[in-house]
């Protein structure tokens, strides 16, 4: 079982390589969060609206790892229902019970988009149906709530870290200039902005901002959502000039896209469900004891590189939500 | 001279094109805003940053045109540098005295970017330079104020309303989220939204949005900036496809690149020094005498320009703001 000690608020520190956890399912949790955690993975980054954090709760209370609390980074995120101030620590609440932790390393706004508040249990574990996704594709634009500024949310979560609750706050798929806004009022700054980044969508200028503004970036798809994309999208994994770099160097196409991320300076969350891709996806980290013979790229493949980008996005929010096109 | 006569507050109503004056010299200010009324522009988007407010000012006040100033819209912009809420009464006060005017019908945010605040003489006519530019290539990100929120400084733009220095407020070059927020809190909402559409930068996801949520959109080089563009930039009024439809029509590119404008929704801006070209753009406004004979574009033409599209902007702030990337 993991140690759950209590921890100081420290300078912030976040591994390299995350493992994500959207599309694990109730029933593999167990065993990928335990192989996950023996090959040597020390985030996991989840979210309730992933539908798992209550397995993966279970599996960390249950772990035989040894790994202790402080030792793992868990971020988990503000789902849209419950972006008004007054529901921002009850959400958090709900997800340390599922997950059965006592704080979360970091709090993350999850979409910059306030929904509709939908009511829930706080003393069940776990969510009973998809009615609290934030992703409603039938209902689109009528669950936003249009009168939820993100500051007021912010305010919201900086109580958080006041109360121990959670030690870093952050937000996620933040264009540039809500960043900019929310940095010019917050009492305590975002430490993260997770977004979208791979060869196909490289965000080279929102990189260059947090860099100014010391703020992390966490790259979420950074092998291009293999596992979600849609029938005629173009997979990364496939193509040419990665495949090539990749057999120069005898890896896969998935740890030259790891490596060209961690070599631009950002961070990486990456999922699976097969060992030997969270193995291999794990290589890459030269925190990391497996990065023995790590891969390093060259200025020219990363010029190479650089010049796939297409500013193609896997994840759009506006397929969901009618007339809130978040990136435009 | 034009009639300077008080108004009372009336539901929004702005004239579907209107004359830009980025880039009018001083020395031509009289001859052209005096040409434009003649031929019937009734909308006038000036800001201090384009430096002439006072040569244009001195353009109106001596107008033989007998247009009164109730007929005519003019709009101005608050500057980066005057962001802080104390200095944007004194900024608008400065351009409503360059201008000769008691009022604006329009003031919009011109950039969502604060500068830090540059002094000027409130007493003297015009600026005396550049230094009080919001554009600065040579300091890029250093002039960039990093505390003031937009909501400090809308919430001085409310209490120009309050005070009927200016009929209605608005912003430009705001991208969806960062407009989706200040909807959130706005006590008095923009009506405005002004940014940089034409064939080669669509922006329909921001329409539709802004649609939605009941704020006008105009757009900004609805020609694509033919007089600013870079070497080597494509060329609008030389696309094959618009020069096609445009000789269908036995009409010109410009024409065509309105008309579109105008039957999608929204509002133009259109800037020409020449006599010719002023009464060739504003030939499309259908509320004008000129409209005796309108272009109307069908649906194929509409969509073969639709295909058009490429993201491209001319207006490009990262090109002078160092780690200030406004749409991304």
């Amino acid at each position: 079982m993991i140690n759950f000690t209590n921890i100081a608020l420290a300078a912030f520190h976040m591994p390299k390589v995350g493992m994500g956890t959207l599309g694990i399912s109730p029933s593999e949790a167990s065993t990928v969060i335990n192989e996950a955690l023996s090959l040597g993975y020390r985030l996991f980054d989840c979210a309730p609206v992933y539908f798992n954090e209550k397995e993966i709760g279970d599996a960390f209370h249950e772990s035989t790892s040894g790994v202790p609390r402080t030792d793992v980074f868990i971020t988990s995120k503000l789902a849209s229902p419950f972006h008004r101030p007054e529901h921002v620590e009850p959400a958090l609440r709900k997800t340390l019970n599922d997950l059965r932790i006592g704080y979360l390393d970091l709090f993350l706004i999850h979409w910059p988009v306030a929904f509709k508040y939908v009511e829930f249990d706080p003393s069940a574990r776990g969510w009973p149906d998809e009615e609290y996704a934030e992703i409603d594709e039938s209902e689109g634009g009528a669950r936003i709530d249009p009168n939820v500024s993100i500051r007021d949310t912010w305010t919201a979560m900086e109580r958080l870290v006041d109360k121990g609750l959670v030690k870093y706050i952050g937000v996620a798929n933040f264009p540039v200039m809500l960043l900019h806004d929310l940095l010019s009022y917050a009492r305590i700054p975002p430490v993260v902005n997770q977004v979208e980044i791979h060869p196909y969508n490289q965000q080279s200028k929102l990189l260059s901002y947090c860099k100014s503004r010391n703020v992390a970036v966490q790259a979420y798809s950074p092998l291009g959502l293999p596992s979600y994309k849609e029938t005629g999208e173009p997979d990364l994994l496939l193509d040419p000039v990665l495949k090539e770099i990749a057999a120069a160097h005898g890896v896969t196409v998935a740890q030259v896209c790891l490596q060209w991320s961690l070599q631009r300076g950002y961070h990486v969350i990456v999922k699976s469900s097969k060992r030997n891709h969270l193995e291999e996806n794990l290589l890459v980290n030269h925190k990391n004891e497996y990065a023995s013979n790590p891969i390093r790229l060259t200025s020219e493949e990363m010029d190479r590189i650089a010049s796939l980008d297409r500013n193609l996005r896997f994840t759009r929010p506006d397929d969901w939500w009618k007339d809130m096109p978040v990136f435009n």
